[in-house]
């Protein structure tokens, strides 16, 4: 079986844990470990890591690289499928299934979202060997039972029984309580956004009803391709339209975070039924979900997410939960770059953390990935001083070339042309110190990177 | 007329903003302003900066100074009245008026607290100058007529008229609501703190209400004295006891800042009476108190305080204000020094603020005050980078001694003998890289200070 892993969704309802930049599916929420490393794992239970194909947008390839590394899970970079633009669902599973499709033919494929939580246990295992077969001749889709009026999920009618499973009745969008109590009742499932099927299958499905994205793809310029494509989700573009949907049992626990309300339920609960992951005093105050990089104290408060970051804090009454996105909104129409990015900045050659900023100074943080290096470059307006706080650096700095290890510094003159690497096997962390009239990003010349991103200059 | 200011409280109420090194009379609440500042400007209408007095713990004696330093006022050095214990109000003044009475024999005093609000009017101005004809004969007390019943203030029931006043019919601690209201209705006074009276007559009513007061002021040895010392407030040992006690009236805005709902009482609201000291995104939230150095953002929140500081958050909702003092009781049950200290620390020659922290490496900001310098020192366990972003440093490393202008930037070996001074007129603003096994404050020799923390090693 081969597996697509979807990693390119950018939800906004768990800012200020999650920005545009840094998703959900990349956020350390459960010890360490992240949705979309979870998912990675699942998919491993069914397909060698060379079978495993993850579609992301551009500006997560190297948060996914990095996240496949930190697991050490090897997979070709070949399989990694960048997308120019987010299209939604169906545009990144037909370019999955159809490059699958030409390296090793019809072979069954698994699709998995890479933004839920998905407990696996036996059952799950059962519930996908045992949709192999139905996979013949349908398009696959996994349903959990419903247990409650869930208003924020999408939920599947069964219609008649299958071998392992139900043809699908009808999809339903997700509804208001009046109806979801409903559904419930009747024994529904929720719509978990996994699928198993064939590409061919998957392919005339999409001929029939979606003949425009197939002919898109008929274009070898992935550019001109998303160009083209609509946004469109393989639910409403494929799923709600195709006669072949079935759906098959998962027994399991299965939630798509969608929230901080959806994580308050997922998080173990001390004895006032507060949830607190980080340092937290609480004083009369139950049914509350804390989260945070420093000490929180919360005093008679319930029912109360506080979520707090390097540069934002979240205090969010539970039941407004789903409003959080508003607040993004609200930054993304000021063009704050907390809808964005974090403190913590990611890049190709690992990360920099800005620890203070004035007009005429800043200091941050570099963290280098083992074997890599920043780019040959240059600043016309601000010098750097480098302290090595940890593991060794290859500098270059105007021609010359030295080490520096934890404990020593050099000093980068306006206009010196230098370069930092890690030619190390663990983290190199560096102390910058910049002192300049102009302290932007932007003020860089880059000779040679790595990673492609000379400038034009 | 001469003024003591008492400057040593040390309120719990308003943590994470106020520490027990930092309390709330020096926060800058107001405009960059503090009380301790406001309470300085009260004094200086009635007497000049030579005849102001100040009684402070042994805590916040740089305090003192960089806040008098900061608002250019010169109180003379002797003036500035150190306590070796906190033994609250009734030492604190004997100390000064005893100290007083030295100097300028039997002249009026006024005594004003620094950690209240208090605004300076007419009718303040006149009724400071009318009780000077009763301080003749009485110990003169301020009342603000009480406008609604609270239970967080002493009252004072006003007896037979004088002259621009009232005797005193008597004192009343902080009574329930019920109470409360009943003194509102019969128009007591709130007690302000507040006094102005003769020393010869304060210390004979010390004389006969707490006779072992007076006797342990007849040392000559400070600490001596304040090791016999009782803890007593003035109102509790004398003025509920004595027969001279005389209230005035005060017809302007008075609080004392007691919690965070009083301060929310004081600050401005926006249109859906919220307080916002800082960067807030409101939705759907009203009646708050946000007050951050981040950006906050709350949702759905009615009724609750929000503090963010660099190294604490609280939330707490605002009828449980008054238990903020139970979060720093169980900090400092657990010796947990965030009750103690902000992550920026004062020392008499600035300041430093922890930018990070890790097991072998920590970032210092130094900020040196203009003309002051660190002591000549010797760190075992750590070497210093030293990167200069504001100013100019003159360095003394290992008997060489250097300036180093903004931009430079020098490296301490460890068990070099180093001091850092700022010669300028301006503050020096320094980057510290520490590095080494161990980075406690407890590692370093003095072999020389300005400010008298020489090791006894």
């Amino acid at each position: 079986m081969k597996t697509v892993i979807l990693a390119g969704g950018s939800g906004t309802r768990l800012w200020p844990l999650s920005r545009e930049h840094f998703p959900k599916q990349f956020i350390k929420l459960f010890n360490d470990s992240s949705l979309f490393q979870k998912a990675v794992n699942r998919a491993l239970i069914f397909s060698d890591a060379s079978e495993v194909y993850i579609v992301a947008n551009e500006k997560y390839r190297f948060r996914v690289l990095d996240q496949l590394s930190e697991i050490g899970v090897k997979i070709p970079e070949e399989n990694i499928l960048i997308e120019p633009d987010a299209k939604n669902t169906l545009p990144a599973i037909y370019y999955a299934i159809k490059t699958i499709l030409d390296k090793y033919g019809n072979s069954k494929v698994a699709v998995l979202p890479s933004d839920h939580l998905v407990d696996v246990n036996d059952s799950y295992k059962r519930a996908l060997e045992g949709a192999e077969s139905l996979a013949e001749e349908y398009l696959v889709t996994f349903g959990i039972r419903a247990t409650h009026p869930h208003t924020g999920y999408g939920y599947i009618k069964p219609g008649k029984p299958l071998d392992g499973g139900y043809e699908v009745e009808k999809f339903v969008e997700k509804p208001n309580l009046y109806k979801a109590k409903e559904y419930t009742k009747e024994g529904y499932f929720w719509n978990s956004g996994m699928f198993l099927f064939k590409p061919n299958l998957f392919i005339e499905e999409c001929k029939v009803h979606q003949p425009e994205i197939v002919k898109a793809f008929e274009s070898d310029n992935l550019q001109e391709i998303y160009g083209r494509l609509p946004e469109l989700s393989v639910d409403y573009g494929i799923m709600e339209k195709t006669d072949k949907a079935a759906v098959v049992a998962l027994n399991t626990f299965w939630s798509d975070v969608g929230s901080f309300d959806a994580l308050y339920d997922i998080f173990k609960k001390d004895e006032k039924e507060n949830v607190v992951e980080g340092e937290c005093i609480p004083v009369d105050s139950k049914n509350n979900f804390i989260f945070g990089e420093r000490l929180i104290a919360v005093i008679g408060v319930k029912d109360v997410i506080v979520v707090d970051t390097s540069d934002a804090v979240l205090v969010c009454s539970k039941k407004n939960a789903q409003k959080v996105k508003d607040v993004v909104e609200i930054l993304k129409s000021r063009g704050d770059e907390r809808a964005e990015i974090h403190r913590t900045a990611y890049r190709p050659w690992g990360s920099f953390t800005i620890l203070e900023g004035a007009d005429f100074y800043k200091i941050k943080k570099l963290t280098v990935l083992p074997g890599r290096r920043l780019s040959l470059q240059r600043h016309y307006h601000r010098s750097e001083h480098w302290v090595v706080v940890k593991g060794t650096a290859r500098v270059i700095v105007d021609g010359k070339e030295f080490l520096l290890k934890s404990g020593e510094s050099t000093f980068i003159d306006v206009g010196k042309i230098h370069r930092l690497e890690n030619l190390g096997l663990t983290t190199l962390e560096i102390i910058e110190v910049q002192i300049g009239e102009y302290l932007g990003e932007d003020d860089i010349e880059r000779f040679q990177d790595d990673f492609g991103r000379e400038n034009k200059l």
